[in-house]
């Protein structure tokens, strides 16, 4: 989506490791017209395929949730991240963070998901997947369905978008950073 | 506000230890529709105090502060709990959990919060006001102006409420709770 990419190229800072920050209008910072910008793509992407309910994870993804449960008219449920307290009336799974090298629970509890739910799931970043990967695992234990992946930026030099489209899961990422480099401050879209 | 105390004792469930459970509605699964009613009001309350930010604090308050921000249209910053792992860029304190028992660091950074700013507090519960004085003093350690404080339910039978007001601050809650009770679950509102 052209208006995301300029928005990186204009906004986003690359750091080291690969790091791409966008803090000024995703993930700390909201641009919320921005936001909107985003779910109306979603919307026109998935507004035939009759989403009941959008599933994300705290904390980056609730905002662009949030916008996009308005565009459908739809409940937002988003999983909380942190110790499994109480299993008996929640799907939990574990999920491994790259980022900071260890696993942590997610968790929904029973009463927000059920078979009759069609799930758009949405996030901010897509890299190795794990989050994703962890929310679709819940979905299942649900019984319900996964109708697709909602991502405003997909690294596309690592596997996550791969590895979903692999197992035929429908993404649609925004923006897909095909490359980029620290020291020229260059990004180069798919 | 009436409409959101209807909802309170439609849809909140009351457990041990003055526990208010809405995370059908507010705080883990979202009623986009509600609220907007709830952003609705706040706009009204604050629509000529020239609000050009709104600050939360993650994760229950990053959906109402969004679709408060779509309402104002101003950015909205969210401050992220955790530790201070960059103090140099951050406006940073500690805040004490009551329900946790424990002390967390929360941090917004520097670039998002100018001596410019008019700023919204909003959160989706007023108890202690442990966090929303945290909030308040990372908003004043940027030299920005507090214009008020906008709560979706506050517990009128704890400090919180009284502490902001009689610090001179402007706090408009949607919803009172008076008293609470576990046994026969039932709420007056004030």
């Amino acid at each position: 989506m052209k208006r995301i990419e300029e928005e990186i190229l204009k906004r986003g800072k690359i750091l080291p490791g690969n790091v791409l920050k966008v803090n000024s209008f995703l993930n700390h910072q909201l641009d919320t017209k921005l936001l909107c910008i985003m779910a109306d793509e979603w919307y026109e992407l998935y507004k035939n395929d009759n989403i009941n309910k959008i599933v994300t994870i705290e904390a980056s993804g609730i905002a662009l949730a949030t916008i996009a449960g308005l565009k459908f008219n739809v409940p937002v449920v988003f999983a909380k991240k942190g110790v499994n307290l109480n299993a008996d009336n929640c799907f939990s799974t574990t999920v491994y963070s790259y980022s900071k090298n260890r696993d942590y629970f997610i968790s929904i509890e029973k009463e927000f998901l059920s078979s009759d739910d069609n799930v758009l799931i949405i996030d901010d970043f897509l890299a190795n997947a794990s989050a994703v990967l962890g929310l679709i695992s819940l979905v299942k234990k649900a019984k319900a369905n996964v109708v697709g992946v909602g991502i405003a930026i997909e690294k596309g030099f690592q596997p996550g978008g791969a590895i979903l489209r692999r197992k035929g899961y429908r993404v649609e990422s925004l923006a897909i950073v095909e490359t980029m480099d620290y020291e020229s401050q260059t990004i180069k879209f798919r």
